[in-house]
């Protein structure tokens, strides 16, 4: 098949560049380094791509995740970085499963639910989920008492991913980690988890970094000069013209739109409506040319799509479910 | 099955705002004076409710929501309006299609792939699809010229829509539909298909309304004082809260975000990340609580959900699938 024969809107991936991507990370941060973020993708195909690489350890979002990465044989070590208030679903997985906590409450349903394996989830500046780092050695030795093994503790900077400067985001990224290595001292274990792909090849202080965009890549991430290359994006046809504008047929329904409006190849973004990009052309079009939109944020892009289409130049030489969509 | 049953985040409708906002809806536009638009909600199990309603013919925006309808057995009349440069898969639809086409390459798509009807797309004042008014005549010939069957115009007011003043909105409308009517007297036929949520009681140039939003309404729409009701909410679960926030499991994979941040009950949104809310809340919550949240725009939220829950009070009465995303 052809990349002028997909259907559009249709999600593609270049095969270059996703294959650049991964080995520059890989290379960098081998095997249990990284702890590669599935829900940027949310594919096991791709993940299987990952472990290939030597990444056997894998960070989920959802318990849908978890479920989908252990049944696609990739369950050796599985992080939920995440809190839950049922594992009756997650203890059931056959796999390797480590569950976030940062409360009594979440210790609490880890216990109850046969959960085995916990890391204290800490706050270290971005107002998310994650106890008070003063807070994390009480939680483990809860958690401990009531039996689950504590292997250590976790915490995403994500407030330091968006700052374009390098040296402002590596200041940030220092003082979130300083708190994490507060908790990491009470809690105790061998993990300190976190990071993300804006903070790769500058968070010294986790033992495993859990980046996921850095395989596809988007524009909000593009912004801060990494070494990865856009790998992802939305291809797209001009279904209608006139001699101010012109629309292609990738809207709101096939786009993660809260980091803002895509981008577009040759012209420059108006707006989106739910099936459409009206869209100021750089040189005349015709109705029915290919186009590509590179979306703002890849990860609730990808959510919106049942497949991802892999490409070699013009040729599409692979289709992959995104099978790990839902909860 | 009850409410608190239900895997978070999970997309619920309330039967008795659903049914009061169907209801309203066909009493003040009966039978053919409504296309209900599909694209809200993508779901032909509440395309159905519209349909015993005494609607038969729908508005559709992607080729597979016209299958899909087909499919279910409400292809009585199903426009598309929206423009392709594909229609081999609509013209092996076996339901009465009719294409919007709006510039000679589509015209000619639509002749060649054997379409039989179509409705001339006009250009009234938003900048996406949609022929210039005084060129909507001559699309008509040479429509006509291949063979088409011109069932008459459509156009769509959409930067009306969001017009908060009752009367500014309402000029916005008849500019619009002045365009529309003169392309009308052009092009011939029965149909003058437009309108929406937003123009639906003050509309009185279409024949048939093409509305969707209605049925499950969302906060942009709430903004404009219409007898709809909030009939749709994310179901989310509160999984971490501290001092000053909590966090809700419901995040920039469950909503569509283009309009902006969802609300959220008993509290202040502050920002969402792919599969958290925080906020904070009005008056102290717990882990585990639930907790409703209102997207701002219905469309790409649901296109998200793989289904509808349909709940009463607490009683989850029905589940219908989302069976028309995708292309």
């Amino acid at each position: 098949m052809k990349l002028e024969d997909l259907v559009t809107p249709a999600l593609v991936v270049d095969a270059g560049a996703l294959d650049h991507n991964l080995r520059t990370m890989s290379e960098a941060l081998p095997g249990a380094r990284l702890r590669p973020h599935v829900k940027a993708h949310k594919c096991t195909a791709l993940a299987a791509r990952q472990a290939s690489l030597g990444h056997r350890a894998f960070t989920c979002a959802t318990i849908r995740e978890v479920e989908g990465m252990a049944r696609a044989g990739l369950g050796e070590d599985l992080l939920l970085a995440n809190e839950v208030v049922d594992a009756r679903r997650l203890a059931r997985v056959e796999a390797r499963v480590t569950l976030a906590v940062d409360s009594e409450a979440t210790v609490d349903v880890a216990a109850r639910d046969g959960i085995r394996e916990v890391v204290i989830d800490v706050n270290v500046g971005l107002p998310r989920c994650g106890c008070r780092p003063d807070r994390a050695g009480r939680l483990a030795d809860r958690a401990r008492s009531a039996g689950l093994l504590v292997r250590g503790v976790m915490g995403y900077e994500g407030h330091a991913m968006p700052i374009e400067d390098r040296e402002k985001r590596r200041e940030v990224v220092a003082q979130s980690m300083a708190l994490l290595v507060e908790a990491h001292a009470a809690v105790g274990g061998e993990v300190v988890s976190a990071g993300g792909t804006g903070s790769w090849d500058m968070n010294e202080w986790a033992t495993e970094i859990q980046a996921g965009s850095y395989a596809l890549m988007d524009t909000a991430y593009a912004k801060l000069g990494l070494p990865f290359r856009q790998a992802l994006f939305v291809l797209s046809t001009v279904i209608s013209k006139n001699e101010s504008f012109a629309v292609a047929d990738c809207g709101l329904k096939a786009l993660g739109m809260d980091h803002g409006n895509p981008t577009i190849e040759r012209g420059r973004i108006w707006f989106c409506s739910d099936e459409h990009a009206s869209f100021a052309p750089e040189a005349p079009l015709s109705v029915g040319e290919r186009i590509r939109v590179f979306p703002a944020h890849v990860d609730p892009t990808v959510a919106y799509h049942e497949r991802i289409h892999v490409v070699e130049g013009e040729d599409v030489v692979d289709v992959w479910p995104v099978d790990l969509r839902g909860w």
